[in-house]
Protein backbone atom coordinates (compact mmCIF):
# COMPACT_ATOMS: atom_id res chain seq x y z
CA UNK A 1 0.00 0.00 0.00
CA UNK A 2 1.18 3.39 -0.72
CA UNK A 3 1.17 6.07 1.92
CA UNK A 4 1.54 9.76 1.91
CA UNK A 5 3.11 11.51 5.32
CA UNK A 6 2.60 14.68 5.77
CA UNK A 7 5.07 15.76 8.69
CA UNK A 8 5.35 19.76 10.65
CA UNK A 9 9.03 19.73 12.25
CA UNK A 10 8.98 22.97 14.61
CA UNK A 11 11.30 24.35 16.42
CA UNK A 12 10.65 24.08 20.15
CA UNK A 13 8.07 25.83 22.03
CA UNK A 14 10.59 26.59 24.87
CA UNK A 15 13.43 28.16 21.92
CA UNK A 16 13.34 31.54 20.17
CA UNK A 17 13.06 31.22 16.48
CA UNK A 18 14.73 34.21 15.28
CA UNK A 19 14.00 33.82 11.99
CA UNK A 20 10.30 33.94 12.70
CA UNK A 21 11.25 36.49 14.91
CA UNK A 22 12.39 39.01 12.25
CA UNK A 23 9.39 38.09 10.08
CA UNK A 24 6.77 39.04 12.60
CA UNK A 25 8.49 42.00 13.57
CA UNK A 26 8.90 43.38 10.28
CA UNK A 27 5.52 42.28 9.02
CA UNK A 28 3.52 45.75 9.91
CA UNK A 29 5.95 47.72 7.58
CA UNK A 30 4.58 46.40 4.19
CA UNK A 31 1.05 46.54 5.35
CA UNK A 32 0.09 43.15 6.92
CA UNK A 33 -1.35 44.02 10.41
CA UNK A 34 -2.41 42.45 13.26
CA UNK A 35 0.51 40.09 13.10
CA UNK A 36 1.27 38.77 17.34
CA UNK A 37 3.66 35.79 16.40
CA UNK A 38 5.33 33.64 13.82
CA UNK A 39 7.53 30.80 14.13
CA UNK A 40 9.43 29.02 11.05
CA UNK A 41 9.89 25.17 10.43
CA UNK A 42 9.93 22.46 7.81
CA UNK A 43 7.27 20.70 6.16
CA UNK A 44 7.86 17.19 5.19
CA UNK A 45 5.63 14.83 2.48
CA UNK A 46 7.32 11.40 2.30
CA UNK A 47 5.62 8.87 -0.10
CA UNK A 48 5.83 5.55 1.04
CA UNK A 49 5.03 2.03 0.35
CA UNK A 50 4.38 -0.28 3.21
CA UNK A 51 2.72 -3.63 3.98
CA UNK A 52 0.11 -1.66 6.37
CA UNK A 53 -0.50 1.78 8.09
CA UNK A 54 1.42 0.34 10.97
CA UNK A 55 4.38 -0.66 9.30
CA UNK A 56 4.41 3.01 7.42
CA UNK A 57 4.41 4.87 11.10
CA UNK A 58 7.13 2.75 12.21
CA UNK A 59 9.30 3.97 9.01
CA UNK A 60 7.96 7.52 9.20
CA UNK A 61 8.96 7.47 12.91
CA UNK A 62 12.21 6.25 12.15
CA UNK A 63 12.80 9.06 9.47
CA UNK A 64 11.60 11.50 11.35
CA UNK A 65 14.02 10.51 14.23
CA UNK A 66 17.24 9.09 12.20
CA UNK A 67 17.58 12.01 9.93
CA UNK A 68 14.92 14.63 9.36
CA UNK A 69 14.80 16.13 13.15
CA UNK A 70 17.08 17.81 15.31
CA UNK A 71 15.51 16.76 19.14
CA UNK A 72 17.34 19.55 20.42
CA UNK A 73 15.76 21.96 18.96
CA UNK A 74 12.73 20.68 16.80
CA UNK A 75 9.83 18.89 17.59
CA UNK A 76 7.68 16.64 14.89
CA UNK A 77 3.71 15.78 14.23
CA UNK A 78 2.54 14.30 11.04
CA UNK A 79 -0.60 13.17 9.51
CA UNK A 80 -0.56 10.15 7.69
CA UNK A 81 -3.06 8.89 5.07
CA UNK A 82 -3.12 6.23 2.07
CA UNK A 83 -2.46 7.84 -1.65
CA UNK B 1 -10.41 37.53 17.30
CA UNK B 2 -7.29 35.69 17.63
CA UNK B 3 -6.98 33.39 15.25
CA UNK B 4 -3.95 30.59 14.27
CA UNK B 5 -2.69 30.18 10.57
CA UNK B 6 -0.88 26.94 9.31
CA UNK B 7 0.78 27.39 6.16
CA UNK B 8 2.48 24.83 4.19
CA UNK B 9 5.13 26.04 1.45
CA UNK B 10 5.87 23.23 -1.03
CA UNK B 11 8.49 23.61 -3.90
CA UNK B 12 6.03 23.79 -6.93
CA UNK B 13 5.68 20.03 -8.11
CA UNK B 14 6.90 20.84 -11.96
CA UNK B 15 10.17 21.68 -9.83
CA UNK B 16 13.33 19.29 -9.09
CA UNK B 17 13.54 19.61 -5.40
CA UNK B 18 17.40 18.51 -4.71
CA UNK B 19 17.19 18.90 -0.75
CA UNK B 20 14.26 16.52 -0.82
CA UNK B 21 16.35 14.42 -3.59
CA UNK B 22 19.48 13.80 -1.08
CA UNK B 23 17.34 13.33 1.84
CA UNK B 24 15.40 10.01 -0.40
CA UNK B 25 18.04 9.14 -1.92
CA UNK B 26 19.75 8.41 1.22
CA UNK B 27 17.11 6.98 3.46
CA UNK B 28 17.39 3.41 2.41
CA UNK B 29 21.45 3.85 3.66
CA UNK B 30 19.73 4.09 7.65
CA UNK B 31 17.50 1.64 7.31
CA UNK B 32 14.25 2.96 6.30
CA UNK B 33 12.67 1.02 3.84
CA UNK B 34 9.52 1.92 1.12
CA UNK B 35 10.52 5.57 0.55
CA UNK B 36 9.35 6.58 -3.03
CA UNK B 37 9.07 10.46 -2.91
CA UNK B 38 10.17 13.17 -0.30
CA UNK B 39 9.50 17.03 -0.71
CA UNK B 40 11.12 19.46 1.68
CA UNK B 41 9.17 22.75 2.24
CA UNK B 42 8.27 25.58 4.94
CA UNK B 43 5.51 24.89 7.77
CA UNK B 44 4.72 28.32 9.25
CA UNK B 45 2.70 29.34 12.11
CA UNK B 46 0.56 32.91 12.65
CA UNK B 47 -0.94 34.21 15.58
CA UNK B 48 -3.13 36.94 14.40
CA UNK B 49 -5.39 39.30 16.32
CA UNK B 50 -8.50 40.33 13.51
CA UNK B 51 -12.06 41.42 13.14
CA UNK B 52 -13.59 38.31 11.17
CA UNK B 53 -12.06 35.17 9.67
CA UNK B 54 -12.31 37.09 6.45
CA UNK B 55 -10.23 39.73 7.57
CA UNK B 56 -8.02 37.27 8.96
CA UNK B 57 -7.74 35.11 5.60
CA UNK B 58 -6.93 38.39 3.95
CA UNK B 59 -3.88 39.38 6.01
CA UNK B 60 -2.71 35.67 5.68
CA UNK B 61 -2.69 35.40 1.90
CA UNK B 62 -0.91 38.90 1.96
CA UNK B 63 1.63 37.70 4.34
CA UNK B 64 1.88 34.79 2.09
CA UNK B 65 2.28 36.83 -1.30
CA UNK B 66 4.18 39.73 0.12
CA UNK B 67 6.88 38.32 1.91
CA UNK B 68 6.58 34.49 2.84
CA UNK B 69 6.33 32.95 -0.71
CA UNK B 70 8.58 33.01 -3.52
CA UNK B 71 5.92 32.49 -6.17
CA UNK B 72 8.26 31.68 -8.96
CA UNK B 73 9.48 28.54 -7.18
CA UNK B 74 6.89 27.57 -4.04
CA UNK B 75 2.92 27.04 -4.01
CA UNK B 76 1.37 27.64 -0.28
CA UNK B 77 -1.78 26.40 1.56
CA UNK B 78 -3.40 27.30 4.46
CA UNK B 79 -5.46 26.27 7.06
CA UNK B 80 -6.82 28.86 9.22
CA UNK B 81 -8.87 28.53 12.91
CA UNK B 82 -10.19 29.98 16.20
CA UNK B 83 -7.15 30.24 18.87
Amino acid sequence: MKFIAEIDVMPLKELLDPQGKTVGKNMHHIGIEGIQDVRIGKHIQLVLEAASEADAREEVEKACTRILINPIMEAYSYHLSPA
